[in-house]
Order: C-alpha cells, then sequence, then structure tokens
C-alpha cells in the first residue's frame, strides 16, 4: 500500500471568491494581519501494491482526468516514504 | 510576510462520502488500483509581519475559530520557511 497526497490549488491570477469570503470573515471574528487566503483541495489517496513508479502514473492520470481542472488549478503529488 | 499553508482534514472513522464518489468516479474512468481517497481544504495564508510565534498563535486561533471544525476534523499548520 502506498500513500499519497494530491494537492489543488488555484492558479495565481485565478479568482478565488471563497479565500476572499475567509478574509472578510477573519476580519468580522477580529483575527487581524492576515494578508490574504487562497483555498485550495487536498486528498488523501492510498494505492494498492507497492509500484512507486506505477503509483505516480496513477495519481497523475486521477489529476489530469479527474480531481483538478488544469486551465485553472496546479496539482503537486507527494509520495509517502514512511 | 510570513507564508504559512492550513491543511484540514475529516478525522480517521468520520465518513467521507465526496471521498467515496471519487473512488466510484475512478473506477468508471478505467483508473484502478485505487484503495481509497479522503477529501479535505488546504489553505494558503500570507501573515503580515515576520513575527513567527505571532503567526503561529494568529494561524491557530483561524483555524480553531473558523476553518476546521474541530469536532470532526484535524487541522495542521505548516509555516513555509523559504
Amino acid at each position: 500500500m502506498i500513500k499519497a497526497r494530491i494537492i489543488v490549488t488555484l492558479k495565481t491570477g485565478v479568482l478565488d471568491p471563497q479565500g476572499k469570503a475567509i478574509e472578510s470573515a477573519l476580519g468580522n471574528l477580529g483575527i487581524d494581519g492576515v494578508g490574504s487566503v487562497r483555498q485550495g483541495k487536498v486528498f488523501d489517496v492510498e494505492i494498492e501494491g507497492e509500484d512507486a513508479a506505477g503509483a505516480k502514473a496513477t495519481l497523475d492520470a486521477m489529476c489530469e482526468q479527474l480531481l483538478a481542472n488544469t486551465v485553472i488549478e496546479n496539482y503537486a503529488v507527494e509520495i509517502d516514504n514512511r
């Protein structure tokens, strides 16, 4: 079993209304000094088997086809070597 | 300016219907060998100033009060030292 974490974030320049809403909510809560917030998604994935190269290929296919919209989002895959 | 990343994930045992939907969509796409998927949230935050201890306190307050539901979610804060 290979564990991996995929992080999907909006590309620079893409408007992030959720992040803006969080910034304004923080202001209302009295939490100051926060410059900017941008929200993304994280996926913790377990891949069967022990083939790290195959797992990387599967994870990339998952991101390209399902998890990330590569027009407006970047993704990063981290394979956990513990 | 201090950059930090907050990762909010569901606690073990909490049902994750979004993750289950992704697992079934992967099957439909013909991507096999994926054992489990669990979805979480990531927040990229910029904190004003250079006070790392103060930034850590601000980030913890953000998580406790707004970003994470600590009944069902865990959060991790990583301060970027680049």
